[in-house]
């Protein structure tokens, strides 16, 4: 009998391929859950039993969330990515670096084939595919729900035919928690003018009030906030996290275009990636240089745009996250922020980097280092060539 | 006698300078003042009455909001312009555009001097040194205030000793009105680490609860809001500012790099920017492509940059703005915002152009146009240099 | 019978997919030729006799050249667009010329197939998928010699079992001619380190000695060469090219990306392409600013890469035209040029928007326009940020 | 007595500054020569003579050209640097590493001022103050001949009179060498149209026929030509150099913007930076992916433009240079180059990094890795948008 190993969540869609790929494909089925952060160890177990009761031959958690955080959300902060300036790829980087280490572990297994359950009309298919692609092209890939375009219906009727009990999922809403954000899918997400519920979001608005929070930076990483240090920054995610969800923070609805060149809406609730990103950004507007700021901008965007699309393993993402690096030796300092329910925003930094250094110039006032005329002769080079250009040009 | 033309606001450097170019210089003063939008007949009336009084030649105001509107305005919507993703380049912007209409009343005037009351420590100075450097540069520029490092203490015992009464200023804050956005300096905005305090903002909260708003667009400039229409955007500006600033929304602590080279900080209240820039960029994610959307961003932010360090006489400009012009054809429809105190969000969008179109998808379900086999394909080719250079590398 | 719109160049893989069509899918088929440039009509009547001869219904030929130049190569033009610094782009964006033009008129004439002969190796199958799913995506795309996996063996065999008599084409080297050049393809472009010999390019080196050439353009294109005047850039573009290829100039061979990921070399002689580029890229430098330059060098580079990878319909495309267009606006005067047998430079150019006029300033002399002290001013405030960076953290 | 540290070359310039510093100034000279390459011990002691004889207090001469390679050029050739893809820098870089030097030598030995020779027409005396001023912003810039608008007469008046023989510099060219390359400056580069005569090019072409040419890259650094390795790039270049600059090639005229902002022309030899630059580019061609091979060039176009422009201390260098680093770790192969007198070009390459490997794909023939209908459903997905964008707004 042939192995397949099989990217499974426990949803629907991949209880579904598990046991579709046992009964209809006669292949021993390798179930495999990555786990990149936010789950107990009591849902792993309640996992793991879920799908030995679908018919698995093995189960298998791999615990990627030091490194998800060290290998991609590192950068994602470094390069204050957040797309079309809201959306932190929560779902879209998680999926890739699951995608990944299931594609490794088929090789690992010497599997025939390697499956996921996803849908046709999504990201998470090529995230797949691409995956698979790369790193184990030799494999076959299957993915059941997408070949036979099934509805849940369909899906839930197999199921209950082969005598596997599926909770019907009554939610009006699909919810996807990760690390790095959770994302928020229903028939809102479905128009162009409507906006999700606030009973749509996992975390209910629960904090009144406002306070002020200390965020730490060290070398572009964070290390503590409200004076608490973490051993990992992952942890650091996740509490900060539990802290700030209850102000309703951080949730916003993404417009954008899927790899396949469809628009689509998802709603998203990622309090800890907005505030980490702005506060760092912040810092960086304080410590590197304009030309630093700006550089980094346009490679961000390529960054994130390719960490989107499923290109993680480019080599190029590799050139650029060390330029990241690089530009992030003076990215330590504190950053205070603001926060309120609904809102928040950053009060202002502290660091011995901060380049808005009292020493050199006062807002509005005198200087020190350099005298108007410096500026006159300045302002006169500088618009050398297009006093140039108007002169020449007139008179052509 | 000679004549020199001052860019002239009615503050105290400005009226520093006209007396002094007067009595000290012996020059022929010819005040200008350009109402770049905001300003009643009242207050232009007060203004000259002002200018007269400290002993100008003559005294003219140039109406240039329109001006400003049709020819920079435009395309900082149509380009999302908000520096460090939040400044919309409120002072930047009017402050270039008063210089140049300033140079060239100068030179229509045969002056033999320019000059401006910017201090030595700011952006301005160089804005209005380029403007005169480009538009006329055979005319000597003159800036009082810089060239003798004055504080304002001096300056008001200069002005009293001959005569001129200036009510001192006890304002906390400076503050710089504009359409476009009003600016607010004060001691936080001299630290990296505080935050304006409420009342510094001009415009109070008093709006209370919650609101739905439409704004709507037509080739990417917005022609109404809540149903009412405006013969021209700066008059919509103008009325969505009235609107929506009791809600306290659109307010920032921007840090930016000067274009002398310092880090500076600057608040400011900008609902109608804010507003329009977002519910645009809203809009233009549904309706352009994906490429359309990065290149945009790429450019938009070199036009800004640009812009914000007076360098609106570019050529490069020109050929932006065309870039930018032909991006707009599609950005037509409705958006829907969401106001509250403090904080809004765009809620959707209305639009025939947009690409989210039901017909070629349905998230999360079935697509109709392509099969799962296709982006099989798609995910294969799409994947096939990083799995040859996987291969390749891996043996080498 | 259904129709099948055939895009039909005569060569082996269309005539096999004529017949093929004909035969063996009982389709009716409608071959066009498009025309871009670089064909007597004799050879047209040749080409028609030949399609009507393996059966055909109809044969249509598209005459595309001048709008070949007005939709595309005027702006190759005006982007000094040489793909790796080298390669014209003379097959890629021909080839998407024609299939545009194909899917257009297989839309025309109610067709319910659309095919093409490419194989499944290259880049033209994309370009031809693309045009077809874009502007005909109702109607199903046939590529027999792809779907097939033919050789050249089996498609001659085929033809000769039905009659249809083909002179086994001998030549060791494919070429591909057209109005932007000629491309050649042999068993040295199948490796990595081998050139192509002289005798596999299409025109041999037949003059000797050397001489000066005046080009001249407005605003941007090409109207006149050595004194002689064309009625449209297109006939210019012949003529140059059957006035310097005997020179053996332009010719390189280009190692590239192709659209389905792997890598592929092609040989190519394209002296006018070559000449022309230079030489405006010689009178840009000298009309155009500094801002101008660099900005264009990075949207062409888009422009180029989209062109080549078959996304000539993308709307950013149009929005970059508008940039480049507007940017031509100076582009006009004489560029001089020195051939000689395998090689030319640039002598020098004249325009009246010369930018290096002598009247500002002198190249190791004296300048006019501004002093010592301005440029030590300039200096200063242009250094600011990197010595207070440098102090800042010599401290922290 | 103060002390002044002057950047020395034994030039006109330079021996004027230091006899008016000394005489005029009654300041302390030290003067410094910084050697970056290409300077014969003969020589050093020479210029060291001609110091002393001009009456300086000490003279020291700073080895730098080790550094100059492993701290620049390393990075000129992994960016493929050619300033308007011809210009490789040749003068800009190595001026600013020797401005870079004397400012640190001018701290090093308490130092008042520190001084240049440059005249204020050109880019040197920007990239000296720059250096000065981020690098020792404590003492102060002099520039006498700048300051003094001094001709060559006035200064060999001033010497003669001084009793400082200096011969009359009779050549009609200007010639400055460097490892780099040698630029070469006449009246023909003060024109807009005239190219420079083969006489007035330092190397004369001695070497008839042709010949191949092996060139070794080892991690994107030259280790080897024609079979000979060096102990250090700086030796391979220099003997690159000698041995083909006798071929004519490496020369052109390049036409560019000056920091100050006017348009200028030189003149230069560098046959061993063409080469090499060529050779590298094409090896990456190979090795590279599409996507690395795309942000390198526009990281590189930034690179070499701060370098240009003095900006060498610009910590965003810093960073973009990790990138460059990263993107050669597979950048090692055998480039093989054609070279006749007055042009050469590249014969292929081999690499075990190699990406165009036959074992993927054949040109023109089948491929293994995938299908046709892959392909197809590659296009399909590709053209999506596109396609979608065309439909809605036919219908809009």
């Amino acid at each position: 009998m042939k192995k397949v190993v099989l990217a499974f969540s426990g949803g629907l869609d991949t209880s579904y391929c598990a046991l579709y790929l046992k009964e209809k494909m006669n292949l021993e089925v390798h179930s495999v859950f990555v786990d990149t952060g936010g789950w107990t160890p009591e849902e792993l177990v309640t996992l793991e039993k879920h799908a030995y009761n679908l018919g698995v031959s093995t189960h298998k958690t791999l615990s990627q969330a030091q490194q998800f955080y060290d290998d991609c959300i590192k950068y994602l902060i470094a390069g204050n990515i957040l797309r079309n300036n809201s959306y932190p790829l929560s779902v879209s980087a998680e999926r890739m670096f699951q995608a990944l280490a299931v594609a490794e572990y088929a090789q690992k297994i010497d599997a025939a084939y390697v499956a996921h359950g996803s849908t046709g009309a999504g990201n998470d298919q090529v995230r797949f595919d691409l995956a698979f692609r790369i790193v184990c092209p030799e494999l076959s890939i299957l993915s059941p729900i997408r070949a036979q375009n099934l509805s849940r219906e369909e899906e839930l009727n197999f199921l209950q035919d082969k005598g596997v009990q599926f909770s019907k999922d009554q939610a009006l809403y699909s919810i996807n928690k990760g690390l790095w954000g959770t994302s928020v899918g229903g028939k809102e997400t479905l128009s162009s003018d409507l906006f999700l519920p606030d009973s749509a979001f996992p975390t209910q608005v629960t904090k009144q009030g406002s306070e002020q929070l200390d965020i730490e930076f060290e070398k572009g990483e964070p290390v503590s906030f409200a004076g608490k240090e973490f051993t990992h920054p992952r942890f650091l995610i996740e509490a900060l996290h539990q802290y700030t969800a209850p102000y309703g923070i951080g949730r916003d609805l993404h417009v954008g275009d899927t790899i396949i060149g469809i628009k689509g809406r998802v709603g998203f609730e990622a309090p800890a990636p907005h505030l980490l990103i702005r506060a760092h950004h912040a810092l960086e507007k304080h410590v590197l240089t304009k030309e630093q700021l700006a550089l980094k901008e346009q490679l961000s965007a390529k960054y994130g745009a390719m960490i989107h699309e499923g290109l993680f393993l480019e080599p190029a993402l590799r050139d650029i996250e060390k330029f990241l690096e690089s530009s992030q030796q003076m990215v330590s300092g504190t950053v205070k922020v603001f926060l309120a329910p609904y809102r928040f925003h950053i009060t202002g930094i502290q660091s011995k980097h901060d380049l808005m250094s009292p020493q050199f110039a006062q807002y509005g006032e005198l200087n020190r280092s350099w005298s108007g005329d410096d500026v006159k002769g300045f302002s006169k080079i500088l618009g050398n060539q297009q006093m140039i250009y108007r002169k020449v040009n007139q008179n052509a």
